[in-house]
């Protein structure tokens, strides 16, 4: 494996092998299987689970991870080409990179959304720019609009609840908070639950609607697994038999990159968009509450649900080192 | 081992077999006895020694650790129940913690007092429901009240040294400092020279005496050990005969969580409360200096004496990393 | 090896052994020669190259390393000595060095010049005064006057491009840059190519020169090994059939520790002294361009160079890696 940047990159049957492998790797450690071998990861972006879980993926195999971050005492970074470098950044990433990336075996970068384009964010230029850098096999650890280890630990974890994959009822609900949040989450997350061939519903206030071309995207994806997307801003209608809800804020699509306009769209949906216990009312009654995290307590989602038999917010993102294992696996060991 | 939070859950005879365990890995290195085994360590206060020791304890052993702390770029973590997450915080502990703790075999944690409330901070609640969350084996990093590794290091700084366990005279002194430090250390400590049956003084300032709580489990356990515990305000009494002083600042306990009421207390004391060789005059002639560290030279204790031969602070500090490889080998091997 | 923090320290026979072993364990790698074997890392400055490559060599090798950097959480360091410590620095170097010393089997420190006095920082006084306090191998990272790990891996770098030992002629050139910066790297480099045997001509304004002990200690290398070492201001000479030209800024020496005084003679040289194209104009046709990184594009070579063919500034960089690992299996291993 040379890249893990999308779940769109592999079939349904390469994923469900490369789930087996982390399920294989979890129940029968292998703590030689990558010994000598080293990930380099880089943080553009702030981390807890990943920094955290990429690093113990390493160890659990033999190998080990350096990390790189901007908060560390390193000169500051540019990335725009062709400027004259006499203000405060020292270097630039067309060096940094192929540095950083020249002392592992694969290197693992995170650089989230500008958030000021939407069509610039939707290709994902910044960080195509970024990975061209890289000579070696490298993984996305979330980009402007993706974020394949949360999607492949959410599928992992779908799989380890039992919940179906073809009539599987899967929710994806906005939800609220104080500021406006990359849609790489999102994003994903449709894509992934269209491409594992659920039935999805996109549930959303008037202003949040995902993309046209993200939707595109997890349309296709469900025609080819048997699955089923579409959008909805009725609560009731979209929990309707639900066998999964996951919440996810994000900005405003109609107001993108212009904070003022999603801040007022999004003042008027305080107190209405916090999951709870009366939003499962005509779900099924096992139905399950899941969130990449981190996730804000009694604003996405009221404690009850977190503290409740609903959430599986920890086992899903104790899969993000577990399914990461599988992927570091394949690209330094085959 | 499930946990290790307090020298007190231990008999003499397990601490012993601790110690023995951590002298024999240090002298026959076991560096694949660990593999592939993950130390999640989580720092909510300021570390050299821990961050350090057990990063290096790990890898001896042939696994490694990883490192979260607030000074990352992650995102703040919440720790009040029941709150709506809307301000500054992105995380609360009842995830973050969890999350951390499922990544490793074990995890360490590390939170000072909030030195506040003296009641609530003797129990150690805030510590307690912190570590609640964790459903891995877990280790005090140092918590309010207790600093187990320091005490399990020092104990077995006191064994190399040949300070005798009873008849072995342990002055434990209250030494001068410009701020007011946690109760942790002196806490630990009083317990663990009286649990190993040593002849302990407790040399304070008025104003600075432990609290009752503290005092009298120090007292039960030189019952058990055939020690004994007493305070004093004279230190020609106090290093009549001595060993070994045990240095160590920290907060006025009359005037706990009242930082104006400490300062004037204290400043009255500057000058007088350094350790230098004339405290010496009538301990025994090889009598030691120990020290947790970090120390403040000519403030807590004398240039010559770090410098000279009594200080025996480096191999007291070298002994966390060598105690700390015992208690990780017997929580993730047995 | 007890200590690696000079070439000059080491015979071209024991330089060309320790690349040799370099090349060996990069070409045919030993992932359990080091296994359980600890580098303690101490960055007193800022880095990303060395931080990074130290981290991925002990990995390789089946150890590992730990860092502390002044950016962590940790308690501020004091260096002077006899101090009363009563400000905001809560530890000394005299305890912090030989505690983190002694949780590894040889440890690595970085501490730049204070560029105040051209004399002091070319004793390397205060480096000096750091190392004196481990009692263990251990590595400069680069000091106020020297860069070893650097200079092997420009040695290595040289003879993987087929650069001539002897007859070679190696430019080292000052470049512009917004700030005054120190003198290890251009120091290190002069006398290594110097030891290669390299006719080796120093290219700078006037009030850049290199200090005289600098210069005779790269001419008495020079003599040792059948080299040369020349200084000249003129491009076009120095430049004339070169196989290399390695660009470095650094401070004024006329103005060493005079800020103001430097600031006014390098701004008379803006624009003039950024490495293009035009400046190989009489070299040798594939004359190639070394620089340490950080390098600012634009300001102190142009990027049509770094993006071009000459640039080997890359592999340089790896080369930190390789010849570590080769410093690091011989501190530990012999």
């Amino acid at each position: 494996m040379r890249r893990f940047n999308d779940l769109a990159d592999f079939s349904r049957e390469e994923i469900q092998d490369l789930i087996a492998l982390a399920g294989r790797l979890d129940q029968h450690p292998e703590p030689r299987a990558l010994e000598g071998k080293v990930l380099s990861l880089l943080f553009l972006s702030p981390s807890l689970r990943t920094l955290s879980s990429f690093q113990a993926a390493m160890i659990r195999l033999g190998g080990g991870a350096f990390v790189i971050s901007p908060d560390m005492s390193i000169h500051g970074l540019e990335s725009r080409y062709g400027v004259v470098m006499d203000g405060s950044a020292a270097e630039h990433m067309r060096e940094a990179i192929p540095v950083i990336a020249s002392y592992g075996d694969a290197m693992g970068v995170r650089a989230f959304a500008e958030r000021r384009d939407l069509a610039h964010d939707i290709a994902d230029k910044d960080f195509q720019a970024l990975t061209a850098l890289i000579d070696k096999p490298w993984i996305n650890m979330e980009s402007a609009i993706d974020h394949p280890c949360q999607s492949l630990a959410d599928w992992k974890t779908l799989d380890d609840m039992g919940i179906p994959a073809n009539k599987g009822k899967f929710v994806l609900s906005w939800a609220y908070h104080p500021k406006a949040l990359p849609l790489a989450v999102p994003s994903a997350t449709i894509h992934m639950a269209a491409k594992r061939g659920m039935d999805v519903v996109h549930l959303r206030p008037p202003g949040f609607e995902l993309p046209p071309a993200i939707m595109a995207r997890a349309r296709k994806a469900a025609a080819e697994s048997g699955g089923s997307v579409r959008e909805t801003t009725d609560r009731r209608e979209a929990m309707e038999g639900a066998h999964v809800i996951y919440a996810k804020s994000y900005s405003s699509t109609r107001h993108y990159g212009d904070k003022l306009g999603d801040q007022a769209l999004r003042e008027e949906l305080v107190g209405n968009w916090c999951v709870d216990e009366p939003w499962f009312a005509n779900a099924r009654p096992d139905c399950k509450f899941m969130h990449c995290l981190p996730v804000r307590r009694g604003v996405v989602v009221a404690d009850r649900i977190l503290d409740g038999p609903r959430s599986i917010v920890i086992p899903e993102a104790r899969n993000r080192m577990v399914v990461q294992m599988a992927v570091v696996y394949r690209m330094m060991k085959g």
